[in-house]
């Protein structure tokens, strides 16, 4: 019974011009209460706000304040202690709060909703929600950030060899190998914070489109949320879902990023490279083959990188082409977002927390890097600071390459006389360049692998980190 | 004490091995059991039909089918009853039901997953679960169409302004305008079938990856599912997506003509069209603006669009680049999938209802027809007719309609002495030309609109429809 | 100065209601001639049709008729020669056409036009390329699954490890391996020649939108340029792409699987695996590290894919919200149909000719599948036709096989009594079934790895490819 | 023979190792000239501020330094001037350019590659290359921004009605109304200019991927070429391209801004809307319909958004799971960020020109506003002012627009005793706030339509834009 009468409340918000309700098919197809409900507590954070600014200028007085502000904290609590019933027929989380609160404390709960819409309401529950969630997936980058500062400050004089094309290149630090994703990682938390600036804009007071006759302070209404502004069009401020586009092309960069060093944890542990081990939690078995152990993990990260693409594309898709200002097509903005921040705390918890368990097999990395001439550069190098121009330099160590390769052995095991025949300006101290050590201390620059670059690099990083 | 058990038991799968469980986090990121449960009639149909196969060829005996047959019977009796307890510890539907089969019937359960692997167990229960829903949304579409031919059946006659540009073309029957989507509808009916052959594969008998030792009959299980036919390679069968994506872009085009159809429902409802009415039971209100009525379930369609293009994208993305065989990224496939399944399900369903309470404002449509010079087409058809060359007809028309506009009148309303300015030929006949009813029925061609061939085109689709 | 008359001319086919012409900047803007001249033959090859039905239903006479053969031939000459001279001021290719047969057959060349529109040409146009642009592609297809067939003959017995999640899972044949490739290829053969049926529909007739008042007969054009029938709604004729969506989506599936062997050839070419070698044409080396040779060919065919699948998204993002009919967004579609073709044409050929210069190290290919004890699947197997529920089995043999990691040895190396540690009813007949070959004949059924299903199935694919 | 000649050069490129050249097919498949050339001011210029470190540091001499800069000035001119002979046998501009400077300059030419090499010459190019073009684009932006600004200032006091979900919902300003696209620009330059920020840094020492042994100074290098730092890590150096897809992020945004402004002008240029008309120059005509007169280009505008959506999910899935360094799949980097740029620079320039064509029919926009019932929250606020609470008022209103849409009249064409029917608090003063211009000026708070902040907001996007 309690039931029918909330239909009936829903069905007054705007029946009085409408000959029948919608049916249960259209209910559901058309409430985001399912989905939006997780915007609970920004919404509330929305409405007191709202209410303190309301009575600020006299639109409200204080008795209703109070009402309004014991309703929501009611409401709130019951929310966190999940004896809120959410009830379909009241839409969205918007209108649920309301008529709990109306239920609870009366005409002062149906005053609330002056001077506002659910246009603007809605958008600033959202950017609220996602101010939250860039902050907290901030920090969790950051964690993992460390956690690859700690493993890359423990492996700044282990061997890898470099690849390109996955053709083994120059012997590189693998401790300089995961600053690149270092690297890659202060890009995402930057461009995130680029972005926060423009989600953090208030749109309330944009009413339905076109603002309100109420004389409302938006600024303050700003300030006590926390935004850095207001949002200065109202057709803007109710239509707008730039944030959510912008946030969700940042996450599918971070995606790719974690996609990317997930390609690599994966080759690395296939038994042919045999670089890492995973450690056993992060792994599964086969149902089938007693002997597998797989890298879940790292390939669901890959695999979900398609996920945050989608999402993307979705909310592009979403926006082609609307007409201003607010239309019902926006609802579609939610889930999609929802699930990109779910995957993104998700996904840079457990990455974070499989950094620690990974072990790395030093002497196998070394054994790759002797295979593949990875020092070949090394001999042109050489060649050319004795005179020879780059090019020539280049063309012979390519016949050393091709006579060694036919001599099964590495450059640094042919013998001086063997090397001469390319070159006669070649003596004995070539071979300090054609060790793997050699070639690395050589790289001795700013973003080189030499190890001094790599350790200033990782010293630099945890200041940064330190500073944030 | 029973969820420790579970744990215990789960982690003997292939904790053999292993010298640590998995983590919580790892537990709940690598798990399907929230999603994939939704497989579960499909993962119990094809169970015993495996279970059949494996005692019809003596890997097992007639006692264990029988324990088989019961467990599994109990089970979907539990899953259908809402009394199956699912336990995220055993990671999927496929360990969840197994686990349960073995706790009801002993080592027979321990029995059924012989000769197969969960790889080739999930691709077949995603085959029989899309294969349901093709056929499932295949007559959903039909509905969709007959009410689209009901509509179209009653406005034959009806005149509307054809658009190119959304400017004014020339008049058409508002019934060839909508059998335009049914048109549309048709292709993706064909689509649909066609996807459906490809994912009406059996891939059992693929176990891991290789195939099995055991002396299986593949086409046996296949018949005994309702497959046309078996996957030919096993390494392909259990790392094949190709269906889910071929199916998502069918989704994406079925989408896509829907969300055509929305926008000009959204157009044709705006007050400066007023072409049409939604009944008000798919219609809402506002929250602030009391005399709104709002076509939210076109704008929703419109906006799902983008979800499903998103959906295509993430599965493109997930299959790119993966190496044989299977990869866990494949886990990824479900979600997407199943929200395509849904969004389609629920947006046929309520397009083919909302459809029946559309109202048509037949005047408004036919003065909308007279504005834009609707006719000038006709005019220049008259003089080629009477010998000039179209460019040359072409170009008198445009200058009379520029007359026309100057003196802001139609060109029907103009006088034979004023048309003749343009050319000398024009005669009193051309003025039946210049109506809308006679432009409309002089396109009279299989696929023109004079109305004649529309009620043919009905007639021809009632027949298609009903063959089905 | 015949530039000057072109741009008069072009001006007259649309400007006597125009006030002024549009500007340069609008000019290349909207011109397509740039990119659709690439459909001259198709257009010419339509308008011949046309005329010859306008002059069978007494439309334009013979003489007529005959002028524009001429005129048309002699057009087609020069394109061919390249001697036709582009105009960019006539817009498009249609435009250029026909006002070069204007000036080189007068007013015969004006009728030409009769009871047609650039709106239904140009998408008969476009469905002529596609028809035959899939017609090549199914052929390179072949070619492709050809030179798979070739290699995978020469592999039948060869051993590889095969991988799920990268890992060694169970000994494979690389015959078998390679052909999971014929099969993707096979599906992508079936989904061209699906899409090439909804392709090859006659748009023309349907004129702007509602088609025409003249007698034509659409069936006679459709006999005549070879489709297999008309599209049945003339709004939906010139306003449909889904065929080139459609085509998009197959195209994109196609170099999804591309993209995956891709992923294997360069995983298999570095130094680590070692399986195979690219021959030298198809690698290109360094300009710094003169050891490289880099496997460019496979590395952009898996880049590519982002092109194809950015093309899918171009025109699904078009299409969305357009309403009927024509509108000129649908310009768009041209460019990315024409670069996806073009990649595919260019893709297929080169992979084809590299599959026969690949060389494949098949020792150590064998010595990989030993590592990673692919036939503990085997053991189990043993233990279950012994009598063993199979979890039990698969729980034993995972005890097994962390007892031979720690003796860092495989399987086969243990000895009986060592096995018999965790299963006293393992024999001394296990040893034959813990070989490679053991292990790889075992799985002797259709679609299995065993040599004589990889035989069969390459003598099935023979004879479905000479079918064709 | 000249040709020959540079296919052996381009042979020693690296051949030393190899067996044969790469064939015809092979070459025109990995090659890029035919669009890197693009990039050859920008190599150039990298070109001179490497040569001039390298002889700073010692690395060249001063001589060889003079004859670089003379030789890359001389090959500048032949390039401006078109007559440069680019090779597709060289593969791309940097071999193009270094070949043509050995010819000139002979050994000079050879040495200006060292310590670099092309991974990390290609990153600097593409990066000046981007920069140049975000700033052309910004300025673009800014003028677009200029021509809404005087086209809102011209209509501050213009009524239009604004929609929500299409239907009448409240009168705004249509100066109101445009700047609600100024913001939107407004944040796509200020999302440029954070793109930026990563895209000027210098990747260049990074050479082929550890760094080079060479004593280079990559500071001078940044600052001879503007760059604000350097990247700090030579492996993310030669593969990152973030920058790429965050621009084509940035740009998919911006067109998705113009896809909706785009569709409100072919909106309000169809006849029942005919707010607008644009000026013939931007319109074109039909080849049959000689009334027609279509906006081409916003229609193109929207379309075209498709084309930006795509190059953003081409480069996301061409960087997704690429191991690290550099990879040959990144050379498809280049034609979807070229297109990307085109198109925005096109796009942009004709927007703004087009704005300046636009007539805006007052009259016609005036009379739609008073369709709708655009007033009905102005009279649920007066009420709510009287002391009701806004729910009460909202439902009071819903009944008088229902009892005004019976009678088919407005809420201000209701008598006094009519609209007491449902309160009795109204008031004569009530028909003060339902004239459309109460209601305009009634919301007037920062952001809202009232026409004194929409000055105000123009003012202070004048001072804003003046500042950049």
């Amino acid at each position: 019974m309690e039931k029918k009468a909330a239909v009936e409340m829903n069905a007054k918000t705007w029946s009085g011009r409408f000959n029948e309700p919608v049916t249960q098919l259209v209910q559901r197809y058309t409430a985001s209460i399912n989905f939006d409900k997780r915007l609970a507590e920004y919404d509330i954070q929305g409405s007191l706000a709202h209410a303190q600014m309301l009575s600020s200028v006299g639109i409200i007085n204080s008795i209703d304040l109070v009402a309004i502000e014991q309703g929501l904290s009611q409401i709130l609590e019951e929310i966190r202690n999940n004896r809120f019933e959410w009830q379909i027929e009241l839409e969205d989380v918007h209108l649920n709060i309301e008529k709990r609160l109306t239920a609870l404390i009366g005409d002062a709960g149906k005053r609330l909703h002056t001077a506002r819409s659910r246009n603007d309401q809605v958008a600033t529950d959202i950017r609220l929600y996602l101010r939250a969630s860039i902050d907290e997936i901030t920090q969790l980058i950051q964690s993992l950030q460390r956690a690859l500062l700690d493993l890359a400050e423990q492996h700044i004089e282990t061997v890898m060899p470099g690849f390109t094309h996955l053709q083994v290149a120059q012997p590189v630090s693998f401790g300089h190998h995961l600053m690149a994703y270092y690297e890659m990682l202060g890009r995402d938390i930057a461009r995130l914070l680029d972005c926060r600036k423009r989600v953090n804009k208030l749109p309330l007071g944009a009413a339905a489109l076109a603002g309100t006759s109420y004389p409302i302070d938006r600024e303050m209404v700003a300030q006590l949320l926390g935004f850095e502004g207001i949002c200065l069009n109202s057709l803007d401020a109710v239509s707008d879902r730039d944030f959510a586009i912008e946030f969700c092309a940042c996450a599918a960069l971070l995606m790719t990023h974690l996609s990317r060093f997930s390609e690599e944890l994966i080759i690395w542990m296939s038994p042919a490279f045999n670089f890492i081990q995973l450690a056993d939690r992060f792994c599964t078995g086969s149902s089938i083959m007693p002997q597998k152990k797989n890298p879940d993990v790292p390939e669901l990260v890959r695999g979900k990188t398609g996920r945050i693409n989608g999402h993307l594309v979705a909310l592009l898709t979403l926006m082609k082409s609307q007409p201003l200002a607010y239309n019902k097509d926006n609802q579609e903005d939610k889930e999609p977002l929802f699930d990109t921040v779910d995957t993104l705390v998700a996904t840079l918890r457990i990455y974070t927390d499989m950094l620690s368990g990974i072990t790395i097999n030093q002497d196998v990395m070394r054994q790759a890097a002797m295979r593949g001439y990875a020092t070949a550069t090394d001999l042109a190098d050489y060649l050319v600071k004795k005179g020879l121009p780059f090019r020539d330099a280049h063309e012979i160590v390519a016949q050393a390459v091709r006579f060694a390769e036919n001599k099964s052995c590495d450059l640094s095991e042919l013998s001086l006389s063997e090397l001469k025949q390319f070159s006669s300006i070649i003596e004995q101290d070539i071979f300090s360049f054609l060790t793997l050590e050699g070639s690395m201390n050589s790289r001795n620059h700013p973003g080189g692998t030499a190890p001094a670059q790599v350790r200033a690099a990782i010293v630099q990083a945890r200041k940064e980190l330190s500073n944030h």
